[in-house]
C-alpha cells in the first residue's frame, strides 16, 4: 500500500477535534475509517483535495495532519462503529482489510460517541446545553485546541423560518421557552457556536444559512462556518460541464437529470419534502453555472437495491453554430459515502485552520466543496478551485 | 431572429482576409455561411467564443468584425459553394432558410475560390509560387490589410520528417529541386508565410509544427501561427473532465473512447494512417490533462450512415476514497462542422489581430481551441480559457 | 427511391376508409403522408409490419392495399394538412421532398376532414349523431365498403367510470339526457360502433375498454376493436428485454425509466393526470412481462426543445448467478410520430380485414402493437409477434 | 437464503460427471461453487435456465439434479480451487459467505482435478491417451454413468485447418506421428469422444466444429456435442434486439460495439488473433439475426482495472418510417463468469440427458446458449428459446 504524502510534513503539534453530527452514518463512518487509514499510512487518501499527491497548494500552510485529527460525535443510533464499517465493507464501499486492520482504532473513536437525550416537549435550550456540555467535555478530555462540528446527518425537509429566527435575542428567548424552535441541523450549529466551535453544513438542511440569527451568532463569536450540501457526484460533473458550455458559447437548451439512490440517503430522500430540499439546491447551481434558466426536470428516486451506490443520468441538449441542435449525456455511477468522506476531512482541516488564523463568518472560498455555496455566487468548478488555492495560501499566517 | 452582439461595436475600418485551404469542405462552407449570417444580423453566432453574448472579454480589443472578414480559399473540387451549403442543410447541419437568404453572398465568395494546379512530377516550388500568387492577388483585389490562411482540409497521415525539413535553406533547395518534399498542409503554411500571411492549423497533419524549417520561417518573418487540431467534441469534454478529476484528487484508472463518424472526415479517417494522427493527438491531451498515463483504448470508426454527425462514447473508471472503484460514461452527439466553424472564425479574428499587434511564432495562448496545442503544455480547459482571456486583453494595443 | 413491395400483390378491388380522430395531429399527418407515399411507390414503408419486405406472413390474406385506403377524419383545429406536413418536415420527422411531391394528394385528403361542432351544454347524443353522420357521408361519398376509426388524438386523463357506463341501455339514456357522460375517445368509439365501423384505440384514454357498455355495444354489433396505447419506443424495447431476462432466469431487481418528450404529446403529458394514464400503462406491461413486481420509478418530462423527438433512458439492475448484481442501461432516441404512423396503417389494414372476415370484440391477437393490450395478457414481444402471424393466416378466408 | 426449486424433483438416481477443461478458471470455479451452493440449498440459482423458478419446461424430463453432478477437470495451473474462489469473492464475483460455507466441498472437487503433462515435441496421441485415461479413471472412481466434457479454457486464436483435419483416419495417423496437429480445444474434444463422453464448446476456438474429422468421430460414436462460444452479455442483448428490429420492420443502418474487458479473458483477448476469433463470432450472429449486412465496427479492449467485469456499449442507428433516422444505445455492465457459469451447468445437464436419450451430433436446439450455434441458423433469442423448450420436452423418454 502507498503511504500518505501527509506524513512528509512536520506536524502542527496541536490536536484538532472533529465532531460529527450523524457519527455512525455512512459518510461519517467512512470518513473516520479513512482518517485512521491515512494517519496510519495504510491508504494514500485519493479523493482528499488537501492531500493532492505532489501538489504544493496545501502543504506548509499549517493544516492539522490526519494523525492530529481526533474524531467524536453524536448519533441517535448506537450500532458500534466497527459493525457499521463492516456493513460498508459488505456493500463494497470500503475495503474489508482496512476495517479489520483498524478495529481497535475504531473502538477508540466509538467510545467518544454520544447519543443525544430526546427531551420530549421540553424547551430546546436543554438540548443545546447538553450538546455544548458534550463538546466541551470532548475538547478537554482529548486535549483539542479547536473543534469543528460537521453535520453529516440525513437530509432535512425545507424549513419555514419565522420572526423567531431573524434576531439572536429573540431566538434565545424562544429556545428557553419551548420545543420545536430550530431544526436539528440548526440546533447543532447554535450549540457549536455557543461552545466556540466552527461548523460545516455538509447535508442539505436549514443549518446556519437559513437562520439569520445563527449567521449573527457566528459573526459575533468570530467563528467561521462553511456550507452547504456537499458536491459529490452529479453536481460535480455538472459544475465542470456548465463551465465548458459557457466558455465555448454553446447555448444549453435543456438539462434533464435523474438520480437513482439506494442506502440511507435514498431512504430519507424518498420523503418528497426532503427531496425538494435537494433538488432545489441542485437547480440553483445549474442556473448559476450557466448564467440563465433552462428547462431542467430533475428526479431523485429511491431504489433500495442500489445499496450505498448512486447512478445519475443527465441529458443536455444544446445549440451549436447557427442553431444546430446537439446533445451530451452522462451516466455517473458512484458511491456517495466514498466521495463525500474525503471532502469532509478536507473541510475539517481547512475550517479548523481558518479558525486558527482568524477567519469568521461564511467561508465562500470553500464553494468548491458545495452544491449551494454559502458566501459565494461562483458555481464553475475550475474557478472555485482557483479561489480555493488562492485562499489556502492566505492560511500561512500565525496561529491565534 | 436575434441579431449579433458584434454590431454594437464600432468597426476597425480594415478588411481582413480569411483564406481557407479546403474552402468547399463542410467546415469551411459552414464557417462561410455563418460569417455571412452573423455579419448580416441573421444569426446570433452561438458557439463563437469571441462573440460571447454579454461578455466583455473580447470587446474593445480591435478584433475585425464579421462584416470585415473577406473569405476566399483553395479547394481541389469545384462544386459551387451554394450547392455545398444546400447539401449541408439537407444533412441538418445548417438551416435551409439561411442558405436561401444568403445565396447571392455565397456566390460572391465562390467567385474568389481557386483550384490549385496539380504540377505532377514538377518541383514543389511551382505549387508554392502559385499559392503565393493567389494569396497576393486576393489581398490586393479585396483590399485586405492582412490575410489569415486557415487549413480546414482533410486529416493527413502522420508524416516522417528528414534532414530536408530541419533547416530553412535546405528546405528551399529541396523544394526547388523536386516534388514530394512537403505534405499539403505544410506546403500551404510555407506559401502563407512567404506571402506574409499568418496561419492556422485546424486539421491534424504536419502543418507548421512538424517541420522545424517552417517554425524558423515564421519566426524570421515575424508571423504568428496557431495549431493544431481543433478541439470540437469528445476532446472538449475530456479536457473539462480531466480537470475535474484532477482538482478532486480522484485517480483515473482507465479512459476508453470510441468515435463513430460519418461524412467527409469519417471517410478520410477510415485510412488507418490518418486515423493514427488523430488518435495520437487525442491521447497526448488525455495524459497531459491528467498528469499521468492510464489505459486509454481509443477507436475511430467510419460509419457512413451517420452523415455529418458524430457520436462519441467515453468510459472512465476511477478510484474514490480508499480505492472504491467508480465510473463515468458520456455520449456526445454532435455535428463536427457546426462545432468547428465558429472556432475557425474565432481563430481567424484572433490571429489576424495578433499579427496586427506584433505577435509572432506559435500562439500557445490559443491552446483553448486545440486538441494538441502548439506552444503550450496546458490541457485543462478552464485554465486554457483563463489564459485566452488574459492574452486577449493584451491585444488592446496599437496596430502595426 | 425504392418502390413498395405492396404493389406486387393484386388489389382487393375494395376501398377501405380510415377515419382519424385527431386527423391533423403529428401521428395522423405522418400516417397520411406515408400511406400516400407508399401507394405512389415513393417510399418502401419501413416500419410497417404488414409490409415486411420479403416476408410472406401478410401477403395473400386479403389486406387492403395502400392505394385502397381512403383517409378522412375529425380534428378540432383547421390548419391545412399540407402545412402540418411542412412543419413536420422542418422538424426532421418526414422528408421535405415527399411533402412537396404529394401536395395535391394531401389537399384531397384535407377536403375530407371535418371539424366537430362543440355543442356546449347539450346532451352528448347530439355530438354522437354528428360523428355518425360524418362517418356515413364519408363512406358513401368515397365508396368505402368499410371504415376503421382510429383514435390518434392526445392522451386523455384517467377516467372514473360510474353506474352510467356499466350497461348499454343506461348509457344511451344518459347520453340523451346531458353532457359530460363519455370522454372524447369513448364518444368516438360509441359513434363508430353505431355507424358500423371498427375502432382502434391508439392513444391512452378510456376508449372502449374502460367502458363496459361500449364493450357490449361492439359485441352486439359484431364489430372488432383493438387497443390500447400504441407501443412505439421505450416500451417496445422493454418488451424485448423483459423476455430476454425471463428466458435467461436473470432476476430483475429494479427498472427505472425517464422519458423526455417535446412536441404535442409532451405538452399534453405535462398535465399530471394525463401522464399518470401513460405511466400506469407502461408499468402494467413491465410487471406482466417480467411476471413479478419490481421497483420501477418512471418519469415523463415535457422538454419543449426536443420538438417531435423523444429520448428515453432506462436503467435495469439484475442479479446474475449467486446474487451478483449487474446492470443494463439503454437510451432510445426516436421520433414518436415516425414510429407510430406505420403501426397505425398496419392496424387499419388488419382491423378492416378482421371486420371483413367476421372478427368481433377485442382483437387480443394485435397485442404486438400495444403497450396495454386489450384481450390479451401476453407482453413478451416475440410471443406477441408469433401470435400475430398465426392470426394473420386465419384472415385468408372469404369476405363477408 | 432461498432454496433451490430443484430439490422438489425426485433424483434420477444416477451420477453425472462434468469435466471442465480449464477447471480452475473463473468460469469453472464459479460454476463449481454455484453447483455446490444450489445442491446444498444455499442459493436459488438465478441465471440457470433449467432451474427457472415455477417453470415446468425443464421439470420431469430426467435432467440430473445439481446434487447428482460430480465435477472434475483439467487445468494447467495448480492454484487450489478454494483460493481461486476467494479471489473471485474479493473481486465481487461470488459471495464470500458461500466460499466459506463450501470450503470442504471445494476441496473435494479440488482433489479430482488433474494437471495435464506437457509432452513437448511428442506425438499428440500421447496427450490424447492421458486425457482419456484421466476421464475413464474419473468416471469409474466417482461412479458416473456419463461424463460431459466442457471446454471453458481461454479463447483460442483462429485455426487454419488442412488436409489432416478432413478425415478421421488421416487425423489419427497424424496424431500418432507428431505434435501440433490439433489445437487444445479440439484435442480435448477428440479425447472426450474417444472416451465415450459428450462435449460442450463454451469458449471460442476450433473445438469440434472447425475439424470435420471430429464431427465424423462424434457421429460415428453416437455422441452429442454443443457449441460454440457461450452467449453471455452483449450478444445476448443483441439477439433480443435484432429480433425486435426485425419484427417491427425497422431497418438497421449501422450497429457499432465496443467491449471493455479486464480479467483473464480480457488478457487472452489482448492477443489480436484470439480477439479476431471472438469478433468474427459476434459479427456472424448480428448479420444472421438481422437478415442483412450492416456497417458493424466492433472492438474488444483489454482494460486490466475492470477486473472480472465487462462493460459493453452498443450504438444502433436505424430508419423508422419514411427514412427518419433514429438510434438506440445500450451499456451492459456484467460479470462474465457469473453469467457464464449457470449456462455451463445448464448445458452439462442438457447434453448429459441428450446423451442418455440417444442424441448424437451437433445439438442445434441448444443454439439459445451460443453466440455462434453449431447445427442451427437461428439467431433470434426468443425463437431459440421456443426451440429449446420444444426439444426439452422430447428428452422425456427412456434412458439408454
Amino acid at each position: 500500500m502507498n503511504t500518505s504524502t501527509w506524513r512528509t510534513e512536520p506536524g502542527t503539534g496541536r490536536r484538532t477535534g472533529v465532531w460529527f453530527v450523524g457519527a455512525r452514518g455512512s459518510v461519517a463512518t467512512t470518513a473516520t475509517l479513512g482518517a485512521l487509514a491515512v494517519a496510519g499510512g495504510l491508504d494514500p487518501g485519493h479523493g482528499m483535495v488537501t492531500g493532492l499527491p505532489g501538489f504544493a497548494g496545501f502543504a506548509g500552510i499549517g493544516l492539522p495532519g490526519p494523525d492530529e485529527l481526533v474524531i467524536g460525535g453524536h448519533d441517535v443510533v448506537a450500532v458500534p462503529l466497527a459493525k457499521r464499517a463492516e456493513a460498508l465493507a459488505d456493500a463494497g464501499v470500503v475495503p474489508l482489510a482496512l476495517v479489520r486492520a483498524l478495529g481497535a482504532e475504531l473502538n477508540v473513536v466509538d467510545a467518544r460517541l454520544r447519543q443525544p437525550d430526546p427531551f420530549p416537549g421540553a424547551p430546546q435550550q436543554l438540548a443545546v446545553e447538553q450538546i455544548v456540555a458534550d463538546l466541551r467535555e470532548f475538547a478537554v478530555r482529548e486535549g483539542c485546541d479547536r473543534v469543528v462540528v460537521v453535520n453529516v446527518a440525513s437530509t432535512e425537509a425545507p424549513y419555514e423560518t419565522d420572526e423567531r429566527h431573524g434576531d439572536l435575542a429573540v431566538l434565545r428567548a424562544a429556545l428557553a421557552r419551548g420545543p420545536g424552535v430550530l431544526p436539528t441541523s440548526s440546533l447543532y450549529a447554535y450549540a457549536a457556536f455557543d461552545a466556540g466551535c466552527s461548523f460545516v453544513d455538509f447535508t442539505p438542511g436549514a443549518g446556519v444559512r437559513a437562520i439569520p440569527a445563527l449567521v449573527q451568532l457566528a459573526e459575533k463569536r468570530g467563528l467561521p462556518w462553511a456550507g452547504s450540501d456537499g458536491k459529490t457526484g452529479e453536481t460535480l460533473v455538472r459544475s465542470a460541464l456548465t463551465a465548458m458550455f459557457g466558455s465555448r458559447a454553446l447555448r444549453v437548451r435543456s438539462w434533464a437529470g435523474v438520480n437513482l439512490l439506494g442506502g440511507g440517503d435514498g431512504a430519507s430522500l424518498a420523503d418528497p419534502a426532503a427531496r425538494s430540499s435537494k433538488t432545489a439546491s441542485k437547480r440553483r447551481g445549474l442556473a448559476a453555472g450557466l448564467g440563465y434558466d433552462v428547462d431542467a426536470p430533475l428526479h431523485i428516486d429511491y431504489v433500495p437495491d442500489m445499496g450505498e451506490w448512486k447512478t445519475a443520468w443527465d441529458h443536455v441538449s444544446f445549440d451549436g453554430f447557427l442553431g444546430t441542435a446537439m446533445s451530451l449525456q452522462f451516466t455517473w455511477q458512484g458511491c456517495d459515502s466514498a466521495l463525500a468522506a474525503p471532502l469532509v476531512l478536507d473541510l475539517a482541516r481547512l475550517v479548523a485552520r481558518a479558525q486558527e488564523t482568524g477567519g469568521a463568518g461564511p467561508l465562500g472560498e470553500l464553494g468548491f466543496f458545495f452544491k449551494d455555496p454559502a458566501g459565494s455566487d461562483e458555481h464553475r468548478l475550475a474557478a472555485q478551485f482557483e479561489t480555493l488555492l488562492s485562499w489556502a495560501r492566505t492560511l500561512d499566517g500565525p496561529t491565534r
